[in-house]
């Protein structure tokens, strides 16, 4: 079941506001519904916080993320929760300027999907990239 | 015929704005003046209602959306007409912070088609994505 | 229903062998245990016959090939007994020296399929294009 | 030759405005200079016009805008006289709150070429759309 | 686990030899090694039985072989073992004129790879395909 | 109207086999039926005499061909001839080993289609190239 | 040589502002350190003067803008300065209300390279485009 | 190990402001923690300095790029150091008006990242560019 | 330096012969005469011995294959040696049916590369797959 | 103008037979007729020599036919005959087993051109790839 304590962070390299983009292309899910597996690609991109104390200015640990993104597995939960959900544990881990949780849903009966959540003030220009 | 009582909602996972899209890659309908059949991908993308009484923060749900989209299957209608009354459908029943419909339609004649109608207020950088 | 009595033939313009390929992307049927739409792109090969009563050596008309296939729109077919069917009802209608119909239908529960029928002595070459 | 009579409109079935794009992959007129033909793909995109009398408020008939761009097979004009001339035509017909025209022109010596006009207020999210 | 039981089949529509392929892109199974997902694409490609007793010539039914596949979801096991056990429960189960099962799997350490196991005599022009 | 004698050729620079192919992607001809334009990319491959008086060991001159491509251009003439014919035209005028030619022809109604032609002895490996 | 003078140009067609875009990818120069040849695709988009005698309202010939970039082909220069010099040579030909240049040059030691410049006030939605 | 006094630069041609981009697909450095290899695409783009003394309007020379990418090849160092080290290096050695480093780093574990620094005033239209 | 003894190998899990293929993305060299590094994709291919003694009849073990080319990284070696050394040790290491090793190195001057050398005796079809 | 004696080669590093191939995407030489420079990727594929006297093994080296297809950027001469040229001078100096050369031209009045020639006994599975 989704665990966000297996998130880890480290301190950013620089004070100077910069943007960081992780793709994960093998995240699976179960629907509550059906019992079916759910296949996403899930993109964060975030800002790290520039401005604060040490420990507020952290960066997600990369192989942290995948065992985060892996305790979904045999979890029953639908798209929108899980983009919820990921956006919530995530801003908590590493308190950010600013975050984007984009999930790509693989096709379901011919219709496929996209959620889109944030944290923090998103410059415009990012919103839909 | 195209019927939106098949459409259902369920109450939205989070407060927070976020913005749902869900691309339809099988839609048909019908020629009302040559009788032969049309061929649309529908990408709907909208932000759920975040305040207001929470039974007018729904989200639409997924395979009540594929039926609905089915409905049409034998009824004759202009591309612009599906466009506009699938629109009106959704907004009525999900009652969104906005929303918008993107029929893009296999070609004929050699011209292919897109259409693109809106409700509420959709962001400047929504409306060509 | 499906309706061979639609399909035409014209004569053959050219006694030298050749080969004819038709590419219909806007195939729609209808799964006889679920009811919900199939879709399918339809790839119909052949080479007219060259030999034999000019009545024998007809192409398919392209118009008529058109409404043949709309003739599936609301049946209750399977993907293995439409290419079947579609293979016999060409090859009866046309009498090609030999014939290929290659089905390619959208992703159901994550699985797409492609099924390919023959009649005739198709040369090794085509049988994997 | 260029022939606008053929241009035929229908009234818009809304008055909420909403955008309409046709493009038309097989459009071909002749080199004035060299008698050569010139192939172009043409986006046609346009708001219809939401306010003012029912008999102005109209979206372009389909099959008739195939035949207006047919007119132009045999004449000889250059790539920005049949930009301009199309934007002027269809805005005097159909007198849309915006209007583009966007012509993409095959090759001609290692040189590839796109012409864009407007009529109306284009918004500027439309503009290299 | 995987469960080969799970598999169901149905009579083939034809006793003409023809070409049935289903390409499942949502396979996981976990890596015995490392405990981490792996995940794969796997076609299937076969000739139905056309000679012998009915209950031999069957064709795999989809959905079977959707839960087939699922069953696999948190096994620990190889790429080659995943490839040859499927092989081998497919054979069995539809005893077809020959088969293929080509597993893609998404890139470990900068590594993707493809396995290919065979039942029965398949023609050369299929091998590489 | 579709004029043969706009063909040149000029002599094979040399004496060993090899093969030549020109794809052109601007070819314009008329429907008989609906004297709607229609649109195709044509491939002509070729390997020139390589035996015989030099006379006959031509190859096809690239500008003429266009010039002889363009004679089509208002002609009324269906796919199948227009192939056959382009066959006849070319095989008569540089007398090759072999020659293929395969017009690919732009969508009507949802259906698009290739058709091939060859003189002489096409081999195998070409045929489906 | 690069010589402006092969430029030539022609009244634009209309005064409604409109944009032009040339692409021409077979542009060649001399790298002057190395005397190794360089390659790139050049884009020249521009909009023509509206206002003014009719004199400075001109569009760029196409033609004389392909002998114009020929007589770069034996000229040793770098990338930076090519693209500053076609800006300088065409603005000061066709005085345009707005005009960029972009230069995307093939990878040299498995580093490719853009350069944009401009003259006049470019608007920001094409800066990027 | 990383060297800034590879980097070398040379006068921009023109003091009209203009934009460089260079992007190197085969940078790789070693990552600190496992020691195995990662590898990236690197997007340099920057606004040359078009005011102040000469000496400090230089535009970066592409070879010692090269060679100053290549000095990180046996260098282990986390993603975002290699990012916001390559911006310092950079905006130190050219003193640009505006500079973007992009680092693209293919997958391990099913993810891969994309990191962004900017160094002065970055134009919005180019930040997500 | 390139080592051999990296390698790993463990028995195959069938006796029916079968196809394994990996793809390295992240192969890097040295150029022996310049010193600047070479990268390329390598893709080896074999059919695993399925008969003789078991110690025989190996499959590569994937992480040994990874840490083998990671050995490389600073050897100063051609392209044709790479491709022949691999094929040496591999084929020496698992002692296969058959082997083929292709590497695709990145341009250099403009021109890309291509090796392929094989182990046994490659079946045609897979020749030039 | 062309240059054989720029061409060098090494000993090959293997007897086993192996498959080179360099793909050149920047060669240019004139047209003959009308002055105007041509643009082609050429595509050099062999086997070298594993039989006889060390001398005549050899492999063409890398930089020596960067330099000899730059001697043809002045030459006027025809697509056929730069083909056969190069497959000459390159036969004569390598003495391969076999070679292909395939020449790829950019369009010229909307044809693009490919020819193909060879030297030696090409496997069939090579001839077309």
């Amino acid at each position: 079941m989704p665990d966000a304590s297996l998130l880890e962070t480290f301190p950013t390299p620089s004070t100077t506001p910069f943007v960081i983009e992780h793709i994960a292309e093998e995240f699976t899910s179960v629907c509550p519904k059906t019992g079916h597996p759910d296949f996403a690609t899930i993109v964060m991109r975030y800002q790290p916080a520039s401005k604060g104390p040490a420990a507020k200015r952290g960066c997600i640990e990369l192989k942290s993320l995948k065992l985060y993104y892996q305790s979904f597995r045999n979890e029953g939960i639908y798209y929108e929760a899980v983009t919820n959900r990921i956006r919530d544990d995530l801003a908590k881990t590493c308190n950010p300027a600013w975050l984007q949780i984009i999930t790509h849903w693989k096709g379901r009966g011919g219709i496929s999907s996209v959620i889109r959540a944030e944290a923090g003030k998103v410059p415009a220009e990012w919103r839909t990239a």
